[in-house]
């Protein structure tokens, strides 16, 4: 096994471990596919993606936002997932455990990184999580557009293996009816365009 | 073809376009393995890697950044990708015309984006590839110590399929000697234990 015990400053071996660790992003697959329909797409690409749509779409925020906390938020945002895996957004009986499973393995992730660096790490997901800050809101509805977009661009593929509805979905966009409100015409706009193609279930 | 047509606000319309277009970042592939020699990395999950590595270490850059500069400036620094392709670090051939090939792939995508807006993202590229300020210079020590550190996890991996020595691996870490000097003990680390391991030509 590789291991990193040649670094002598200590702090620095463990946030080097803690970057090794992360690298596992890249392996958690969404049910989602990428926008060309190739792969399903990983939680590493996906967070990303999130991190740019939220630098380029800040002006839609409704409440006035810290777009650099949003960008962090964004990055962390699925971190726990390396240990917790990934819920499907309409598997309601993954959703029953998802919190704990979730706060297990932010501990658990977050606790490798020594004092307040794992502190600030863990207060940004805990701010996505509790989706009550500016920021936390505007992260949470550019989470929910950026999947809405690669669904309609790949045929309704989440919807059809979820046999998810358009009322399902509404009420999973709904956020950002209050967030980003300028974006709404995007929900109703694929939503109503799905149904048509026949990729979403009326 | 899926259109964005449908959009009524026109700079909306073009911010959506070209989140889609970005989304060919996570097709694009690297000469590198993830950290588990799974399967090459993307740029997507690169970007994404380099962004919250630079969250974790920006206490080593030798000189005051602004660490959500370096943030934007790792999740754009690849982008020109999406067109010009990557460019293998040890492909000396490819370096000939690299630079003109992303320069025009440059003026095309953030040409994508209205004004000042594409403008700002040109900019931050555009800053990395200068190397000259503070946040691109350690972006760019970034930027080398992550594959560096998944070479070392996957068995030398990109290094033996150039057949890279140790020298020309010094040379092309030698930013992190001045950018981020107390990370330089990790560069000498993995190339001492890679030359043992008979993973990197001495």
């Amino acid at each position: 096994m590789v291991t990193f015990d040649f670094i002598e400053n200590k702090k620095l071996q463990k946030q080097i471990e803690f970057a090794i660790e992360i690298d596992k992003m890249k392996q958690i697959l969404r049910r989602n596919l990428i926008a060309d329909g190739s792969k399903r797409e990983d939680d590493a690409a996906h967070s990303w993606h999130l991190a740019v749509m939220a630098m380029i779409l800040e002006e839609y925020s409704a409440e006035k936002i810290d777009v650099n906390r949003v960008v962090k938020i964004a990055l962390v945002h699925d971190l726990v997932e390396v240990y917790a895996g990934d819920t499907f957004a309409y598997d309601a009986k993954g959703y029953e455990d998802k919190e704990e499973r979730e706060k297990e393995a932010a501990t658990k992730l977050f606790g490798m990184l020594e004092g307040e660096q794992g502190a600030q790490m863990r207060a940004l997901w805990d701010e996505f999580e509790a989706g009550e800050t500016a920021e936390a809101k505007y992260a949470n509805a550019i989470d929910r557009i950026q999947p809405l977009l690669l669904n309609y661009l790949t045929d309704g593929h989440t919807w059809k293996m979820g046999g998810v509805s358009s009322a399902q979905v509404y009420k999973r966009m709904d956020i950002i009816r209050t967030a980003t409100p300028e974006l709404w015409c995007i929900v109703e706009g694929v939503i109503k365009n799905s149904i048509e193609k026949g990729i979403l279930k009326p």
